[in-house]
């Protein structure tokens, strides 16, 4: 298929690329130019506007948080003035709720289509086509772009065919990953402090009952203390928890475990963190402790 | 071996019957005395006191909590008093930091043995030999009692030569296990009142980031409201939280979220929960939520 | 003096009242003019829109939220676009630091004057004079004012000459009245489950050390259960939290105890207490213990 | 009236010294020996023993926590065995619910009198017999021991015939107080951080409406910093929190804020605040949101 393809992050890098070794023809558009370059050089063509990236059957777009996607989508020269009728936006950005139900009224009114598509993994899941993508959209518009799915990701799990949905587990599962942090983060400085190693302890749990990918990857991290460079940085989990709790709150759902990671999040920000993989988090358990940090 | 086992309740008949199962010799001892039929009928030996139950190699006590552990180990005539020079107690329940600092003093002074080797897993678990059996004590004693832990566990890891380290190893763990009941009770609630069907997004979890054994049962328990009978009642759990909370305040660890989860208990507790499993605090934020019951 | 009055809600017309009262002209201007019509019996001089009232020294608003403030002094046909040069807009609603921040710079760049003065007090206190207002603008521009502010409030206190600073005060003052009601409702569900009787603890309280208004206020309504009609409604009591909440997350400050007034708040709307006020989360912590509605 | 006065530390001495000024006859006794020599100097009878400061109409214990009240009053050679049937026992320490009952029951056997009645106030207020007094008991051994009461405290508030009742009530306010350190605490770093100035802040608090005892003391306090010397030490503020959820445990009553205040006390302690008064906890928020120490 020919798609473009807006904002190549290290997130957004891995995807195109993995477009372009599934055979589709992909126009790439990137604010800094020069992180086109990998791309073209694997066969990308390159887009010197955002119009110039809406041509095909199908426009990706991964970017950092809602002022970006609201710009490049729905800004004067955005993509829904220039995607053609009946084209889809697919977008894979961590973003609101609010933004999501807003450009999926603004696709209907311009006669293009809208899938919701966030994914889960860090870049180097991306880079190896392991993400996992949620998606939710019109089933024919889901249907028509799921070739384009199935090249850039191990999993693609339709959940709902109104497209925010679909912003909203993403979002509960950011939630769901940082209180990982926050209960591992207690539990080590617990046995930490009553002098259990904490490198053996975390091997205990992750070889039994939390034997699950995300228990291995944060604490692996954690029990090393290994925060830097940020795989995901702590401004972004930041983002991505205050999303969740405006959810919440529109939706009317209290939420007393992401209120805390909230506040773990502007602590870590607040003490220099801003620099840091957002998973620090779960060394502020310790340090609270007034043990050294882990 | 030669052993003896205390404590016949849900947990203790299925381990208690693996050792048998795997040859041993086994003395059993319970306050209720039907209990300990169906063992007989497998070969057990029914010991008519706690101290008919200490005249072999080792011990096991499989108890409900530091009341009943303290009776039976500490009591004037219990384990202590009773328990050959040499041998070994085995304590597998649940029990505070500070009592298994007790009864391994006790155990000195007595010239006894004494092993901690708490364990993670529910009754069905305990029946098929599926448990996890995390260990501490001095290592020639962790040794002697090695083929009886095989015998009754999938795994057996040994985390420390200081028996307490075990139990606040346990105790962490199930904070844990109670940390991903919330979570997932908070996440279910948004997306429910959102509007995605509950059960395909435990699905959704489950087999993917949250591949994890104890995901599933808690997910699917919670997608289900399936709390009653219960595996492991609320009552128990509160206290094991408590538990957690009085090691922690020992050593001085705040753990806000370890706070949250002796909330929750308390309000499942105080709204007539005393007969459902632990995992239905999983259902107090949909409730807080307004929603129907999960 | 000769000044415009815009918002006539339950707290905006006993203020408009007051500055008549003190001998002032005064133009009032309501989105729905029959809440003008007492105003007008006792001497105030009608305005058919925002602009007819921005035609004297000053001008008072005194709206429900952001939104309302935004679009009567920002919008095309606003104050910003129709008060004189020097003139003073002297806004008394409680909004958000970043909303304040915006009008200082609009109306400094129309070379118009701006004064924020947010007010502690229930509409009682407004009718009665018994206002506390919290002042922050340049200091000339509050010596215009304070003619106009001494008719309304008991009290003026001046905090700072950076206006949003007024605005940020009277956010925390209403985060420490929601935690009053938080102690008080998690204390008296304790005591009175414990067999106190409520209304004697609450005297006993607000007899010794907790004598200060708010404690009475508050306590009196919590002994009484009387959470209707509403004095400030939940939502907007919601509303406040989340506006101190956010100048938190900008500050980079962790509020725990914020945090969880904002899931008290939300679980009250969410279990239908929009009409109920807002201390009606003070009822909360009997509720999870069992009690019947205090 | 003859009484006995046990325990002569920051409060009982000038408690017992009101006694004396007030014309009572006072045999002291305290551990240590030395602290009650400026009592003997006053008129009072020195005690070589418990069972020697039990021969009048009533004894008095004013001790540090249960452990000391519970080898004075229940020990083989402490209050319950000593004191004449019909004396009775005014207990004032800050104990826990359980061991009140527990003494209720014991004097009861012994045929004696038991009145709880546990005190709000710093040393200071002992000192200048300011103190306020909770009072619960059966009312004729009330009415007999008023007289001594009024002799000690600027009010006596009777709240039950049950005496845990005041226990509870007390602990209560304990918890009150500390949530009003926790809320000015937030209060105070979030508008530091935007630029306030404390000091006028909490003066602007404390005369409107706040203008309670509680917030001038605990206000002023913050607003310098000023924690050493302590008024009253950490660990025994961590203490009465403990005591507080330990009732609310038995009650079955979740009390999120007085799990974050003993979250609070337990970072405090850890990170080296034991030497420090307990409202030290209020500068924790300011050190979460990287602001230097206030």
């Amino acid at each position: 298929m020919n798609v473009g393809f807006i904002g190549l992050g290290q997130m957004g890098a891995g995807m195109a690329a993995n477009l372009l070794a599934a055979g589709h023809q992909v126009t790439v558009y990137n604010r800094t130019p020069q992180k086109a370059e990998p791309l073209l050089a694997q066969g990308a063509q390159a887009a010197a506007s955002v119009a110039a990236a809406c041509r095909g059957d199908a426009v990706f777009t991964m970017l950092a948080d809602d002022p970006a996607v609201e710009a490049v989508a729905l800004g004067p020269d955005g993509i829904t003035a220039h995607l053609p009728a009946g084209a889809v936006h697919v977008s894979c950005s961590t973003i609101s709720v609010a933004l999501s139900r807003r450009l999926a009224a603004a696709h209907a009114a311009a006669r293009q289509r809208y899938v919701s598509a966030p994914v889960f993994g860090r870049p180097d899941a991306a880079a190896a086509r392991r993400l996992i993508i949620v998606v939710a959209g019109e089933p024919a518009a889901v249907a028509a772009v799921t070739p384009l799915l199935d090249a850039i990701g191990q999993r693609t799990i339709v959940i709902s065919a109104d497209p925010p949905a679909a912003n909203l587990v993403k979002l509960s599962g950011n939630f769901l990953i940082a209180a990982v942090m926050e209960s591992l983060g207690e539990a080590i400085a617990l046995v930490a402090k009553g002098g259990v190693d904490r490198h053996q302890y975390v091997e205990l749990l992750t070889s039994t009952l939390f034997a699950a990918p995300v228990y291995k990857t944060y604490g692996g991290i954690l029990a090393e203390g290994r925060f830097s460079p940020p795989g995901f940085p702590a401004p972004m989990g930041a983002k991505d928890i205050r999303l969740a709790l405006a959810a919440a709150e529109e939706l009317r759902v209290p939420m007393p475990l992401a209120s805390l990671l909230r506040d773990r999040l502007l602590a870590l920000l607040a003490q220099g963190g801003d620099q840091l993989d957002w998973s620090a988090i779960g060394a502020l358990p310790a340090k609270d402790a007034g043990l050294p940090g882990i």
